[in-house]
């Protein structure tokens, strides 16, 4: 099968790979209609992250059931599925708090910029959706399958809801559909943190109601200025830097509640003024297979259409090109075609 | 009137000070029936926190109200009352959100270890209860000012209820508090960690279950163990150290609640420790105002007895004394009689 191998910083190929396969029970292999490239990605990519030695990348998947390993009840050859990053049984007691990102027989998926893929614990995190998809609906069920399901649980540790004022702190996949999911939720004012105009226009199109431009300290002062001097009741953070995280806790005000989903990378947080914040913070890996059933049935009715945030389409082969476009910021983000 | 200075580290006096007095329309002033020694006091007496210059100190406080500025309506001359260590109108939409301790026209109280106290914001501040108490009820309704309150804040922001398990780091008054607190919400199992005789008595009477020893790597592992491995549902934080706080998150499971009380003393948080995490995480200084209503109802139809938190009394001219016994741990609260 044609895989995805990350070599060094900057060194992504597409390869010939061995046919991923069953290799316990509880697996299934997904023939994959659909996958992308993630933010998270880029860390690596990027040198942030470091790479020990070449290694398969890629987790966001959609795809046709090829094949189950015996212990396999949920799900069946030939059934269209949507799963998620993180493998989860769906039945140990994390799971069952809504927490399956954190299950106790977690694996996270690493290989899914393939045409096939391996997907443990394949009852508890495939979701099957009611029948063969329109092709156009394709693009949505793959965001769901981490963007928008992680837009959806910053949007829901953040509290968004009715009468409350959100600030969205980030532009990409991710913010973007906390921008849609906040919407969803019911939220009256959503206020977008971004710089870009093709970014920014998406963000309207999800429902943002406001812009800010500024950042850092003027940043804050713009949304203080915007909420009454108080502060949003919700924000959603969705970068994982020091100054995102700054920015986030900042924007909130006291009693408001903080969804974070971007993965920290160097954060340290001033426990004084966290203390004095008197936010609420939550988040972590998203536990989008809490919200997968509600989010496929929302794409099936064609109430939301996150797949919007795909802004270019390449065949499986040409994922460096997807890479480089996504690391130059000149997409949103890259659709990869088996 | 009798009032403290704090003038140094160390070095607590008792002096003649200036009677209190109504400066502004919305003051009352408080004779104190009874005041007493906190644990965050200890931070200046430490040398932990710096003294620019002597300062009055003390923010506990009941008594009976002896004078009200013009514009003050809601308590009268003769009332016994309770109030806060910050002081809050009430009325503006921090105050409606049950964040008092962040009003916007918030002052704190620090002059209270004396025999009449200024209480600005006196409309919002001030609970009055249903009459004058008999003199056992005192240090109970003292209780409810500040430690009590705070110990409710983080059992409530920890989540603490019925089938939760909740971890209390801290054996201090609120800590114990906590306990009291915890047990009133319903918790089914209230773990605290202690090595202290006398305040692990303390614990068992106001409703813990179990008792951990262990700090640090030990105490968390002590925890997971009682815990099936997962942590507590509910933490309650009440030191403020780096120490504390790291022992509050990692006792705490994916998706559980930490409740924050201990003023942070040079914490700083792992950013990705924390995302990993999965917890909640909410605290800061206590709206104790959103509770002062319930507690002084529980305390006076005599359903919980906070006070015992009182461990040594003393003549307020003795405070100094006071000072060390709590600095040197040989009492949990000292209650101060003016």
């Amino acid at each position: 099968m044609r895989g995805t191998i990350i070599y060094a910083p900057g060194d992504i190929r597409s390869e010939e790979r061995p046919d991923a396969a069953v290799t316990a029970p509880t697996d299934a292999v997904v023939r994959l209609s659909a996958t992308c490239i993630c933010g998270t990605d880029l860390w690596a990519y990027r040198g942030m992250e470091p790479i020990a030695e070449p290694r398969p990348i890629g987790h966001e998947y959609v795809g046709v059931v090829e094949q189950v390993g015996d212990g396999v009840r949920n799900v069946e050859v030939g059934q269209f599925v949507v799963g998620s990053f993180a493998t989860s049984d769906n039945t140990c007691e994390i799971c069952r708090a809504g927490y399956q990102s954190h299950c106790v027989h977690r694996e996270f998926v690493g290989t899914a910029q393939a045409e096939l893929l391996r997907v443990p614990n394949a009852d508890g995190t495939l979701v099957a959706v009611p029948g063969p998809p329109d092709p156009d609906l394709v693009p949505h069920l793959l965001a769901a399958s981490d963007v928008l399901g992680t837009g959806w649980f910053a949007a829901d540790a953040a509290q968004a809801g009715p009468g409350r004022t959100v600030v969205v702190v980030g532009d990409g996949a991710v913010g973007l559909l906390g921008v849609l999911s906040a919407k969803q939720m019911g939220a009256e004012r959503i206020i977008v943190m971004s710089r870009n105009e093709s970014r920014q226009k998406l963000a309207l199109g999800f429902g943002a109601t406001d812009i800010v431009t500024e950042r850092g300290d003027d940043g804050v002062a713009r949304i203080k200025e915007l909420t009454g001097g108080l502060g949003a009741h919700s924000v959603i953070e969705a970068v994982g830097t020091q100054e995102s995280m700054a920015q986030a806790v900042r924007s909130a005000r006291v009693g408001g509640h903080v969804g974070y989903v971007g993965i920290s990378h160097g954060v340290e947080l001033s426990g004084r003024e966290l203390f004095f914040s008197g936010v609420h913070l939550h988040g972590g890996p998203a536990p989008v297979r809490r919200y997968l059933p509600d989010l496929v049935d929302r794409i099936w009715r064609r109430e939301i259409e996150p797949g919007k945030v795909f802004d270019l389409t390449l065949p499986l082969a040409d994922v460096a090109e997807g890479y480089r476009a996504m690391d130059e910021r000149r997409a949103v983000k890259v659709l990869l075609q088996p």
